[in-house]
């Protein structure tokens, strides 16, 4: 029989509830346990998928000694590397972060680890938005010569661009100017990044329902960064690499 | 400097106009000759991008010595290949081939001319919706669990389902059902896969604008094809090759 | 000062909760009580935007005595209505009620109740849709040589196909295998009204975020029937109403 | 048995062209002739759906003494109806302009025109974007608190913003940087609004497939047209009214 994938979450705000519920119920995963920063008491353990923890155990490592993991998942802030990191990596647990915007101290800290363990650190760990960066990038290597501009959709009071659309512009070498932004009403989050060829347009679209697409994207990073050589990955390179696979396996078949 | 491709074209209907005018316009392409089944006093000369023949010195061969081509792109009928086939691949002139609906006699004959050329068959010969082919079966080997429906919207008079579409349907292992086809208006033609993730959907859509675009695709496959081995190609088979070399290059880079 | 419209919300299951989250903090609008079928223990009544009160004092008229209000909205069950309808029509209260299928019996009661007070009921009672179903008519009217389809998209496990949909097609007079129905993943719900023109295609879309939408559309429907006469009112009616209000102002100014 | 209504056309570039194929096979319209600035042998009078003459005739009024019309399409250059315009009001002949920048002496010209016969002028004449244009008031009257943008997409070339997108921003009160451009390929034109409400989405789109669309929009205005009072009117104004008429015959249906 094969042996579950054992994970420990950390951070338990509105996109760490979201990616717990999905973990929980996920086959070949086991959650273990979940840390929260604020007192465990101020939330619901009865429908918690896993037992919460508070902070303390990441850093003395006890938290890991007593209820051992493969993985650990990050949706915390971007100062808890710098509590569990070095713990994780000792013990070999491979390390998926969804931090944004980690400061360059703690950028340096994820390399010194990828020496020891697999890590992965993406702003954006949806599926699907994944899918599109890197579809978008095999549809400009054929076809060049095709006009590109994105469109992202975002509820009213979203202040800034979409990072995730910015992203997307750079890996194209698109001006920031190719990044429309409509803001309006209660949009969970589209995006859309449209080919223009001379007679035909192509349209790679991705729908956000509900925070839960986290949760989808973080089980799929894990089976794939599980039991991995250490190193620095990137969502968008095992996203290569399962095409590849993909392209291979239709060749040979 | 670079040598351009020489290129025949066989068949001057609505769609080989269409494709003389992006041929006779590309980058590297010197069209040398279009050939055309009905006598070409009936149509303007002076405006077409190539000289115009009449399809007799096809079977003798005569028109490749004449005028020496690279490529044959045939937007004709089924009967041409009887023709022009084997003195084409006599003289290692590569064969792309847009015909639809070959009979087995036929097909066996692009079998037996692919053991000396190279020789290409695809009944949709547009680069967007081959993307949109292969695009789709990449995430479906990534998100084995999404649910996939395929839309397709056609003209008012279009009777029969989009071939494309139920191609799409077949090579993602859909029942047919999930195909759904609107007719109304005046619609080009647009071609929509949706993929139904828990949490998230993604779309892969492609709209047609005219005809145009099977020149677009004609091009890509002629580039592709030109000064390869014998064998039998497919469109699908040169487009998850250039999406290889894109994934490859950039691991490398 | 303008006075606040006093509102109490029969059924308090996801629908009637998400209704009472808009309701609760709606402009000129005071939620007065809540009615739930089951014991108002199971639910918390701290956070809940009224008061929580059991069914016992729908029948006697109790609950309208002691805490009055000018109109109900139920989101229950089809049976309630015979519970509180002649005592809500007694005191002139409008009756808004978003049940999907009454039996004929039930029907029959609406008529009667509707000569003593303002009566609406109504299957879907979102603002948006309705909106997509009067537009429609109008592009229909004004352009009668369109060809219509119809799609419509939900979550994988929604069995039936969209009550909506088939409404659309029903008012637009097509037949129901113009209504396309597409099943994917988690889609909230997206509707589409296609109309092909010979050289244009315009498209009406609908899409649902979430439950809290059909608040938006009490929110609506209970504003325009406050203070009526009394009749038998649909939502189509309130928003053809409302568009030649707009018509007609247009024109004058 | 109903009498067709007469028309002439002036203006035979690539949008007359397209106008005059469409009126030239319409239900109920004799196209009677058609005026060409350029001298008329240069386009093949043999193809045309009504005899072609130059401009000379316009001007003594001659033409419309020989071939008597009910209403002139002008789909020519700002400087024609100093040409036409006298002599056709004298004649009570109604009169279609869709030229989109007419000089401010023109536009004086029109309104003592229209003293005489009824005038029509307006720049974007297809039906689907004035159906858009009227619709999305309507929708705005009924939900005033939603926010909309609008995205409009176009070939490559277009330079300058599209003036329908800044008319229905215009239209709708919003900032003009609520008009999102995107310019990519061969797109023929695209225009979507869209309405943001907390929970739902509305989207109204507009696709042109080809410039036929301006026939038959042109075809809807002089229907509507045909044998009013002399007055100024405007596509949106006949728009409206035709919704008026469906609104009340539905209310007494």
């Amino acid at each position: 029989m094969k042996e579950k994938i054992r994970v420990g979450l950390i951070g338990y705000g509105r996109a760490g509830q979201a990616v717990a519920r999905v973990l929980g119920k996920a086959d070949g995963i086991a959650l273990r346990w979940i840390v929260k920063q604020k007192p465990a008491s101020e939330i619901n353990q009865a429908t918690a998928p896993a037992p919460i923890h508070d902070p303390a155990g990441l850093q003395s490592g006890a938290l890991f000694d007593s209820l051992p993991v493969d993985v650990v998942v990050d949706f915390s802030t971007a100062a808890a590397i710098r509590k569990y990191g070095r713990e994780a990596a000792a013990r070999k647990i491979a390390i998926i972060t969804a931090i944004s915007k980690y400061p360059e101290t703690s950028k340096a800290l994820l390399v010194r680890l990828a020496q020891e363990t697999a890590v992965m650190n993406s702003p954006n760990i949806t599926l699907g938005i994944n899918y599109l960066l890197v579809a978008s990038q095999l549809l400009q290597h054929i076809a060049p010569f095709t006009d590109i501009e994105v469109v992202e959709e975002h509820f009213r009071d979203k202040a800034e661009r979409s990072g995730t659309a910015l992203r997307i512009a750079q890996t194209l070498g698109l001006d920031e100017s190719k990044v429309n932004s409509i803001r309006v009403g209660g949009i969970v989050g589209r995006h859309e990044v449209i080919f223009g060829f001379p007679f035909q347009t192509v349209r790679l679209v991705h729908d956000s329902i509900s925070r839960e697409a986290f949760g989808t994207g973080a089980l799929f990073a894990l089976r794939k960064l599980y039991q991995r050589p250490p190193g620095l990955y990137t969502y968008e390179s095992l996203l290569r690499e399962a095409m590849k696979e993909a392209l291979q396996g239709d060749q040979d078949g």
